[in-house]
This record gives structure tokens, sequence and C-alpha cells, in this order.
């Protein structure tokens, strides 16, 4: 009898903890969080966990995007080994290349790239459900099996624009910046071309059962504020209304995003997620309470002591106590060679912590 | 005798001009121009120009920065060709790793280095006057010819020290961060001591006659807050806090001075130097007026026609108007391929401005 009764109060609790984690990330989206903040992480999946490591073994990338069987355990693995409030769906931002009749490249060594010719008038703006069944598909095999959010995403039209351009080459991304100064009207053609796939893409996500989705503009920081107004907001803002009436939130991450909060918020996501430029705290105050924010903790702290991690993640926890609209989250993604328990202790400070 | 009176009003508005020319930068800096504001742009001196290019095909860039003749010439290029305000001395902010006792390299197709085994404590902090002899002879060949200012150079310390360990890598700064994240201490100890360097460095080139110095922070905006709270600011301060007793103003730039405005204002600089992702003017109200403020076109705006050059540099002295403290700049370097007409297309608008 005893036992019995312990084997209750452990599902009770398992079944209470799963929904609790399952309700914080939605929660916090909607501005209503008022446990403690939920937390995943950016690049959560990823080469630093030995089991990806294993899996990443056996198959090229190109593969793991594109079988959802594998994509699926990927997604899965940071749930059931960090125990974070949020799933992200494990795929690739340029594969919205394919939407648009391209070839992507994964290849070893380097950064991946769009084979894009520059014809912009050639591209061709393919049904994504068709070209991209396969995310589809992942989502599908997830859904039933996840016990927190999904959260799905594509990148912003602009960051597309530039892996198309500069072929991933980093840095200040001269290629693309050019072709905008010199050429304005057709690159303002291929952000529209990226934009229709990316909403149908996202739409797809969402009609397969995402429970949010994350635009990752991650190059727009490089841009000067008047590119960034001329050839990056507008798109994020038509793509937000086009999600409107799916009633998914949506979350805006840019690297940069200290230089555009505030910019950011007047395209009305539910969400954005700061980087690690400004304590938290003070980005708050300037983006309206109705839209959540997520960040902002440096990837470069994961490299220092699990005191450190510790101090600094609370130090975060404190500046924020009481917001119900903040999500724990890096600045940007884990590196590869990031120790898992460094990550984990990151994600358990967080769970500890007591929000009242 | 209407000739003689012709060349003694020419004589006049040429000896007025210079001086104008000489006095706009020295006065803006005071906080006190009534004039136009001044214009000198960073990396004036460079491979766009076709005069450089001819020198360059002559000589290792390593030969250029070493010997005082040609850093000479190609300093003068700009005050000649565009007719700037200001010169600054031709050389690189790496050279100071000599006065560290190490080889620096500017190798061709790639970004120069400076070749460092990672060992701080052997690092020795010779007399820069002995290791760097060729600036002060270039500064001492130049002052007596340049009918403009001259401005002096050095790295920031944080930058310099990414030069070291990152190689020139660009990007974020890898290994440089992992640096500090797992071994501050260390870090701390090679900032010290290229802070020492630099510091004699700058006032060896302010007894050698620059009227002013400009400390190039550039990778500092890839920088956390709190990064940039611990290794790069009060370095900075030490900076100008050594040189205050020289009276020579300090300029501060850092890409990322749109993120850290406010907090190098805190370094008590003469001037601080903004970079092109806020509206100058909307920075200006973060700096107290006591500092004066540089910058901050776009260098990708000279990609565009000569009709959107004048107007967007139109519109940022009418943003700034009547402002005592102003200086016109990039945000960052002049590009090797921009057309030298582009850019003295911005310099004559600025001196066409009426400041009135």
């Amino acid at each position: 009898m005893p036992y019995l009764v312990h084997l209750v109060i452990l599902l009770f609790i398992q079944e209470w903890g799963q929904s609790m984690g399952n309700g914080l990330l939605l929660a916090a989206l909607e501005g209503k969080n008022t446990s403690r903040p939920p937390v995943w992480l950016m690049r959560q999946a990823g080469r630093y966990m030995p089991e990806y490591r294993k899996l990443r073994e056996k198959h090229t990338l190109w593969q793991m995007f594109h079988e959802p069987e594998i994509a699926f355990q990927v997604t899965c693995q940071p749930i059931d080994i960090l125990g974070v409030d949020a799933a992200i769906l494990f795929s690739d931002i340029l594969v919205i290349g394919e939407a648009l009749g391209l070839n992507v490249h994964f290849p070893e060594g380097r950064g991946p790239f769009i084979d894009f010719s520059g014809d912009v008038k050639s591209l061709d703006e393919r049904n994504p459900e068709e070209a991209l069944f396969y995310v589809k598909k992942t989502i599908e095999l997830l859904k039933p099996e996840l016990k927190v959010p999904l959260i799905g995403f594509s990148g912003g039209p602009f960051t597309v624009a530039s892996y198309m351009i500069d072929k991933g080459g980093k840095g200040e991304l001269k290629l693309t910046r050019k072709w905008l100064a010199e050429n304005p009207q057709s690159f303002h053609l291929l952000l529209e071309k990226i934009t229709v796939a990316t909403i149908a893409y996202l739409k797809m996500q969402i009609k397969a059962g995402v429970n949010a989705v994350q635009v990752f503009d991650s190059w727009a920081g490089v841009l000067s504020y008047e590119e960034f107004h001329e050839f990056c907001l507008p798109y994020l803002s038509k793509i937000t209304e086009a999600l409107k009436s799916t009633n998914i939130p949506v979350i805006l991450f840019c690297r940069g995003s200290s230089y555009f909060a505030a910019d950011l918020a007047k395209a009305y996501p539910a969400c954005i997620s700061l980087d690690a430029h400004k304590p938290l705290a003070e980005l708050r105050k300037i983006i309206p309470s109705s839209i959540a924010v997520q960040g902002n903790l440096d990837p470069y702290l994961l490299y220092s002591s699990k005191d450190k991690i510790k101090e600094k993640t609370r130090e975060l926890l404190r500046s924020m106590q009481g917001d119900p609209g903040f999500i724990v989250n890096l600045a940007h993604g884990v590196f590869p060679d990031i120790s898992v328990d460094h990550v984990k202790c990151l994600v358990d400070t967080v769970k500890e912590f007591n929000a009242r």
C-alpha cells in the first residue's frame, strides 16, 4: 500500500512537472508566467553533446537535416539530457533555399551556403510544402512524443539572402551590402521572394503542430540603421503580420538586437531574443511589456567555472525577477567545445531558482 | 598693380583656408567649433587611391609601414587629393607588437597578425621609442609639411590582444574570448602589458608632434557587456588618464560604439567615434556635451550613387547642425574598391555645407 501511494505521487509529480515544463514557455510568450522563467538554449542540440556526435559520425549534416527520423532523435536529445523547457526543431535556416529551387550545401569544415547564380528573377518560389515536406514529417514525428512545446523556425529574409550572396562568408557581409547599395531594387525583389517562401514555410510548420516559431535574422546586426530599416525590418514585419491569424507566437532573433531592440518591437513579435551587449533589465525598459524578452547570457560564459556560471545566471534571474514575459536563453548558440556539464549547470540554476 | 593685389588676395585666401582647415578639427575636439564641421575619413589613405596603389606596387606593406619616406607620402596623399581637414599617420595598429618584442606579419591576401606564443610573462615591454623609432621619424617628416592637424594612433589593448591570440581571424574572436573566460588573470596581465607599451608609444607620438590621437579598439564591439566592462573599458581609461597631462585630445573608436557609447564616455576621452547602427543625433543625446562626437556615415554608402551620397551626408549634417563638437567621418574605413570620385563627393558635400 505505501508503495502504491508512493508510485501515484511519483507519477503525479512527473505529470505535473511535465505540464509545468510545457506551460512555462507558452505562458511567458503570452506575458503571463507567474512561476520561474522557462529555459531553453539556441543550438541546445549540437556537437557539444556526445550523443549528437555519435549520430553525426554515421551521417552527413545534409542527411541529418533531411531525414526525419534522425532530426527527430536530435531534437529530443537536449530534452532528455538537459531537461530544458522547450524543444527546437533540428533543421537549418538555409533549407528554405530548396523552396526557391536552389541547392543548399553543408560542406565539411566550413559554413553552409546556398548555391545562387545571382539571377533573382529566375528564382522559383515553389510550394515549400513540396520542397520541405521532410520538415513537416519531422514535426509530425515529434508532436506525439514531446512533453514540452516545440519551437519551429526559419531564417530572416536578410540573413537568408546573405547566405545566397556572401556564400556564408562571415564578417560584415561585404558582397551582400555592396549589392544592396548598388542595386537596391533587385535586392528588394530577392527579399520579397524569400519572404513569400518563408511565410508559406512557417505556416506549414504551424499546421504540422509547432507551438511557437523563431525567426533567426542572425546577421542583421551588421547592418547600419538605414540598411536595417530598409532591408530587414519591413520583411520581419511582413512575417509577423502574415502569421497573426495563426495565433502562434513569433520570436524575433538577431545578433545586434541591442542596437535594434526598440525597432524590432515595431514588428510586433510575441517576443524578442536579445544579445549580450546590454543588461537584459536595461533593454527590457525600451521594449513594451506586451512583448516577451528572451536571452541574454553570453555563450562564452559557458567556458567559465561552474561557480561563475551559477553566479551570472542568478544575477540575470534576479534582475528579471517577477517579469511575466521572460525566457532564459543565451545571446546565441552553444559552441561545439562547451562541456555538457556546464550547460546543465546553467539549466539547473534556472530550474532551482525560486521565482517568489 | 591689380595683378599684385590679386596675388596678395590669393595668398591670403590660401592661408586662411589652410588655417581654417587646421583649426576646424581641433576646435571641434574642444567642443568649440562654430564653422562647418571638419571632415576626415578612416583609411583615407589606402588601396582605393591610384596614387597609393602605385606606391604599393613597388613596396611590401611591411616596407610602407616601416620606411618613414613612404609613410610620409601616403599620409599626404588624401590631403592633396581629397582636401580633408586632418591627416592621419600612415601606420598599423599592430606595430605595437614590436614594442613587446614580437614579430608582426603583413602577409599578402590575408589579414595581418602578431606572432605570439601565448607566454604572457615572457613579453618584453621594450621602450617603444627604440622599437618604433621609425614612427617618430615619419611624424618628424610630416610636421613641417602639413597644413592640417596630424592624428596619431594606436590600437586598443583588447584589439591588439585579439590580433595576438586569434591571429587576425575575424568573426567573434573565439580564441581570445575563450581565453578570457577560462583564464581571466593571464588575460588581464596581457592587457596590462599592452597598455603600458601603448601609453609610452602614444606619448612618443605626441612628443614628436601629433595634434590628436585616436585609439582604435576596433574589435571591442564583439564583446558582451560584462566582457567590455572588465577587459576593455578599464584599459581605455588608463590610456586617457595617462595622456591627460599632455593636453592632446584622445578620440576613442570601436565598432559597436552604439552599444557602448554611454560607457565609453566614462573613460573621459575628448571624442567618441561612432558606428552607423544608430542615428548620430540620437547617440549624441547620451554623450555629455563636453565630449565631441565623430562619425557616423556608413562606408557602404560610398557604393551608392553620388546623389545618394550627397543626400545622406546632408541629412547627417543637418541633424547635427550647430553642434560645436562634431566631426564628420565614416563608421569605419574606406573600402579598397570604392571610387575616389565618390569619396571626394562626400568630402565636398561637407565642405560646401553652410553651417549657419
